[in-house]
């Protein structure tokens, strides 16, 4: 009885949300190869993000970035025994029913790679697999919350080794967290639709039928089935979950520029929940002892001693690059 | 008693800043190897900064540069008995709790590193070891030692051996203090309130909650657990103190650009209490002479018989850059 209605909420919300508080804590690493995912595991990474180049590559690369080979990830999933997560494209909703339909542990609808929708991400309330999306601020948190995701992560920059842009949106997410708790519910229902006006950009840009009645708009669904008082409605909700909680009410974890120990643990002592890093393992001179290294500094983020200890001879860190000399901001992907 | 008072006082701004007071009159060279730390001791340092490149090396590499290896600090820190301090990035709590670990003598948040957090620069308060930043006119300098900063110094542009940001810096802070005097209680808490005017940043591009009332905000921290009121208010205490003083209350050091000896006792006939020299002296062509050179011009800066004699025959001091045609400005790092 108890297993039907386990395997019944397969898929649910719950669900969903329980397996990425499974990882809570840990470092998920980016692999390219068996062999990577095989350091990564034995590093103590809690999952792998399998991917067929780092972020720094793909940038390197320029071109178009699009979903893994499943035969790579397939590869990935056979050497090791932690969760693989795989990237889909923003939106597009195909690769991501391919890398469920594969078996992954997690689906990243990610910047990282091109995007596939400028106006929308992949409703993610349709899949049995759990996702997680990139945010900048609270208002793409709370979207992609709303839209099914079942953790978040910082956008950061990815690829470039500067831990500047998570930084900032740490700090962008917690002060506006903060600062909901000073609000009357009508403030945040206003909050609720500033919130929503990103899903209004495919109907305003269909401006052919300008003309029509509010009424008739209102009854018309401008996101899958959704109208949009509707998502106002399911925004409400969420911020008056958030104001009440004070934190989202999924796991929230850094991602985009952690590439020593030290940034991991910045991370962590801001309150993440935990640390993708991308890059920085295996662009560092030294794979092995940088992946164990981090994962160290993440388990002790909070004794500086450790952290000392273990940024000791870790040789070149990733090279890194300058957010201001940039000509694609893979963080302004996605609203 | 006495001595238990003392141990008390470890890490009380009185302790910080009278570490820094140790240093006055001197000059901190920076080193990368434990052979050039014991130069440096040698030529009559009174500290060295434990660094992987030199700033000129860190311009010429580009990237992101960061904390350095603690091996690298503890080689050099095990090789001389002068203070060493070592660089964290602006804003990385983490990297310098790490060096306060690993036990370094200063740390200085430096935007000779690439800067971690766009928004705030670390609460050098909540640190036991003393910190000495950068500042490009009064207002960076009163915020860092609100913030705790034990020992200012200027910004100057790091890695170019040239002088003239340095001058500009201490011209600027100089005026602005001599002005001071002729302001009223009340001018000098409008200057307080413009002075803390960066603490706001975050909480205005938090704009989905721009419509909060004012007297909520008025007693939500902006800055970890200070209000801007209470930020206005320490910064009133501090200009009221300089006002008095007709001088920064902690000891105010050259840097950026020095490398030359004629330089060092420019900046000496400033009024400056001390001087950092990054890549003058292991980037000219004979560096023991040019770091003996340097320290005589600042003991007898005010004796330019002396200053023309230890000039002669240094050999090639660093070639030095063209402000104009930098890309990057380090000096513009951190409000």
């Amino acid at each position: 009885m108890e297993l039907l209605k386990v395997i019944e909420e397969k898929g649910t919300e719950r669900l969903k949300r329980g397996f990425a508080k499974m990882v809570k804590g840990g470092v998920i690493m980016d692999v390219t190869t068996a062999e990577q995912a095989l350091i990564a595991e034995e590093a103590g990474a809690v999952a792998v993000m399998a991917l067929e180049r780092v972020p720094a590559d793909i940038r390197k690369a320029g071109g178009v970035a699009r979903m893994a080979d499943p035969k790579k990830i397939r590869e990935i999933m056979d050497a090791v025994t932690i969760p693989v997560m795989a990237k889909a494209r923003i939106g597009h909703y195909a690769e991501a029913r391919a890398l469920e339909a594969l078996g992954v542990d997690m689906v990243d609808e990610s910047e990282v790679l091109t995007p596939a929708d400028t106006y929308f991400h992949i409703d993610k309330r349709k899949f049995n697999v759990p996702f997680v999306c990139g945010a900048r601020n609270l208002g793409e948190a709370v979207r992609r919350i709303w839209e099914g995701a079942a953790m978040i992560r910082t956008k950061g920059e990815a690829g470039t080794g500067n831990i500047v842009e998570a930084v900032k949106h740490v700090r962008l997410v917690s002060h506006n967290i903060r600062l909901l708790k000073h609000l009357t519910d009508e403030q945040i229902y206003r909050v609720a639709e500033e919130f929503s006006k990103p899903y209004l950009r495919l109907a305003f840009d269909v401006k052919e039928v300008s003309g029509l009645p509010r009424e008739i708009l209102r009854n018309e669904p401008v996101y899958e089935e959704y109208t949009y008082e509707e998502i106002v409605e399911g925004i409400y909700k969420i911020l008056l979950e958030i104001r009440r909680l004070q934190r989202l009410p999924v796991v929230n974890f850094a991602a985009g520029g952690v590439a020593t120990p030290a940034d991991a643990a910045l991370m962590m002592q801001m309150g993440m929940d935990g640390v993708f890093v991308g890059s920085g393992i295996f662009k560092s001179s030294k794979p092995e002892k940088m992946a164990k290294a981090i994962v160290e500094a993440v388990n002790h983020y909070d004794e500086p001693e450790v952290l000392a200890e273990v940024s000791r001879d870790l040789g070149e860190p990733m090279r890194g690059l300058e957010i201001e000399k940039l000509a694609v901001r893979m963080e302004e992907r996605g609203l």
